[in-house]
């Protein structure tokens, strides 16, 4: 093996940190909490972003770019979302620096060049955006506005983890605008199918779409809408949420427009987004012990072949034929890299390919080419086999469809294990600390409960879903009428 | 006419910001300095964007993404760079607000959340990168390093102008790294070509390819690279950049590598980057008194489609037509929209389409139908010209690239008739007062007279071109001999 991996059994935190740093997506660097998306990392979410940007196109979406920096006093305009972020913002007070007096060479904040107004990095940007949506939005002929932008955003957390909680991290948030109540509901749940489509369908992730329960609502929110996954440790991760924000926004900005009959409204709002955080994701949903396992249709390759020979002799007969097979690969639209470094043993490469987690490897050797085949193995279940030369395109693609499918189908069957009705409180502490995942069971409704239950259990509510069945039941704590199931679990 | 654009003549600078403006590329944000990039404008750079991605991945370039704060520490290991940048700084000191006690719902900066150390928020990334490099960087083996990175940075400029100066700005940095200074230089000289292709053959404009002098070079580089274009009033405006930074950088972050024989060596590095300022470029380069002139290959919309018609009947017959026509230009690969919004007269809309730069509009009536042919306007010349419907992919196609290659041309002769020798003081004032344009001139090389004549006329020598001749001669200032002469010019 090239690098060691920690076993998910022995440190399953450990584990993780290790498939993201040398599976080469990520590091930690020079500024806290803060990470350094390497290439391979950031190849993976060029492939994410594409797909997303896609859909959000196809759905009528157009991208644009708001300021870094959000003016305290539009940041503090809309309260609960101030409220809500204040305590982890980055706030820049200065903007010159100067040489220090004391010691050379060094420099120190100009003390004469202190802002007037503070300026906080935004955590998010409704606050900016919708200071500038009055501007665009006079009558109903200017809506809806269909806005989303991929951005940096700063939330100065405490404690970080690579991907899943970062200081800086880089997102996508849409942004809309609607001459409706009506209108901003549909648009939100809209988006929210589109992510579940996405982290589904791209990433090989089922999700469960639910709503948020008031506690974990986003701040400045009506309604939030999420998708939430399942890791393999049974933790849930919410991998992107839509909000309905109602008249929050305008109301704060004094954002009206005057409807058919010239009559002024303020307008309704949605917000949504999806982070890098999916990537911490999809290494905790599909890795193993020997490193990464990345679904075909976003892996940055989906096809290394390697050369198994001794002697230059040998290895021209390889490349010569490798060429040809590179070239209908890359015809039919598939990510393929030749590595031919003889810096390397065969051993050696396939251990780093797999952790890196390419979805197929292809070696290929003097006898392979005699016999016209070559060794086609799987990362996802490591099953190899012989395959012919001819139509290797077309085996290749079908493989690769194939093995996005096994990956999704193998993490919907882990999940169906993992969620669990219950109906005595007994029984739902117990399914969370042995068996972890969903746990399904009756709350009173009461934020109260919620907060206790979290005390108790660091379970959450991570959603109501949206095709949960009315039920008659029993809080599980309190004992109290409840209406219908939820969905607990421990989160990331 | 929709909305009014000041003349050029009358008023060059609102001129340009009428285009900016009302053509709906860009706006002014309620931060100082920073610009909200709308819709449009976006679009725009996307096109531009996603062609430059290609280039560089096409040179064997990849992408990353390093954090948006300089902890100050690093930030001045690089003297020279942090001299050059530590004026304009935006300086993150605390990490939290919290309630202002004396004013209800208001938020103040927490004095007890004070960062231990400063952050700055990158003016461009080399600190950072180099500070990360330290750690990839062991062997030969690991070289070169060839990292690209879009990011947003900020400079926090006293004067700034929609796309040209702004505090904030999108752009792209590459920072590589090599074993020799060689390869370095070639790296260098090598994007400055990907740089000079891009401008001349997608935004249709010619650039000088040329070196700065000293005091024009980037802080921190052995030596700066640029192309330069020209704009319609006759100043220059830098495109880009590109920086062999000798091994700076790798001395300021100790980053070393062991060669072939196992020597400790210091690496070489080179940066380069363009940023949305090219925006400027293009929109100040290719305008008229009408709006904007945007080239077909970035422009987001390549045609607009106008039905003209009187009731829904001749509407619908139009509709029809119009929509096997979308479906072939589409096929073609052409960028088009049809704009059949009925709460606007044609007149208008050919305005507005005018306004935005779109290269080709096509309008379209019931009589055109009855005869199988449209009226084709190209935004360049104004040309109003009627086509066959049969074949207008192809036709609308070959006038795209028609369109493109003229707007070279055009761009081209403007600047070659404004290249001028002069060889005397008198003359030299001339031209740049009463011409402007490039002036190609004689200087004595050293940096007091290169100061000197800038003061005096606000001229900068804009570069020493790459392919110039060597020529004996006396410089126009100082009449001290020169071996060759340099281009001057008044710039953005």
């Amino acid at each position: 093996m090239s690098k060691e991996i920690t076993n998910r059994a022995d440190d399953y935190s450990q584990w993780y940190n290790d498939l993201v740093i040398k599976g080469g997506l990520a590091d930690y660097s020079a500024v806290r909490g803060c990470m350094v998306i390497k290439p391979y990392g950031f190849a993976l979410w060029e492939n994410m972003r594409d797909q997303l940007d896609k859909m959000f196109k196809e759905t009528g979406h157009v991208n644009a770019y708001f300021p870094l920096f959000v003016p305290k006093s539009l940041f503090e305009a809309e309260e609960k979302n101030a409220e809500g972020f204040a305590k982890e913002c980055a706030v820049v007070t200065h903007y010159r620096l100067k040489a220090d007096p004391e010691r050379k060479g060094k420099l120190m904040v100009d003390p004469d060049a202190k802002l007037e107004e503070e300026l906080v990095v935004r955590p998010t940007s409704e606050a900016i955006i919708w200071s500038t949506y009055k501007t665009w939005i006079q009558s109903y002929r200017d809506l809806p506005i269909l806005v989303n932008q991929w951005a940096n955003v700063v939330r100065w957390e405490m404690r970080t983890r690579l991907f899943l909680r970062t200081a800086e991290f880089l997102w996508q948030e849409g942004h809309t605008a609607h001459a409706t109540k009506e209108e901003a509901v549909e648009e939100t749940v809209k988006m929210l199918h589109v992510y579940a489509d996405f982290v589904e369908n791209y990433m090989a992730l089922p999700v469960i779409k639910g709503v948020k329960t008031p506690n974990e609502r986003f701040a400045g929110a009506e309604d939030t809408y999420c998708i939430e996954a399942l890791m393999q440790d049974g933790k849930a991760l919410q991998a992107g949420t839509s909000h309905f924000l109602g008249q929050n926004f305008a109301k704060a900005f004094d954002v009206k427009f005057s409807d058919k009959e010239n009559k002024l409204e303020y307008v309704w709002a949605t917000s949504w987004g999806v982070s890098t955080r999916l990537i911490g994701a999809l290494v905790m949903a599909h890795s193993d012990d020997d490193g990464l396992i990345l679904p075909p249709r976003i892996a940055p390759m989906q096809v290394v072949i390697v050369p198994i020979y001794k002697g230059a002799e040998q290895k021209a007969v390889i490349d010569e034929k490798v060429s040809v097979i590179i070239t209908a690969l890359k015809k039919a639209g598939i990510r393929v890299k030749y590595d031919d470094n003889d810096n390397a043993r065969p051993g050696w490469k396939f251990a780093e390919y797999e952790m890196k987690g390419v979805p197929v490897r292809i070696a290929i050797g003097p006898r392979d080419i005699e016999n016209g085949v070559a060794e086609v193995a799987r990362r996802d279940t490591k099953e190899k086999m012989s395959m012919p030369l001819e139509n290797l395109p077309e085996t290749v693609a079908s493989l690769l469809d194939e093995i996005q499918q096994a990956m999704y189908t193998k993490a919907l069957d882990y999940r169906t294990g993992r969620i669990t009705k219950v109906d005595s409180w007994d029984e739902f502490v117990t399914v969370l600390n042995e068996k972890g995942g969903f746990v399904s069971a009756h709350w009173d409704g009461t934020p109260e409960t919620e907060e206790t239950i979290k005390e108790k259990t660091k379970a959450t509510i991570r959603c109501i879903p949206l095709d949960n069945a009315a039920e008659d039941g029993l809080c599980i704590l309190t004992g109290k009428p409840s209406k219908q199931r939820v969905l607990f679990a421990q989160a990331y």
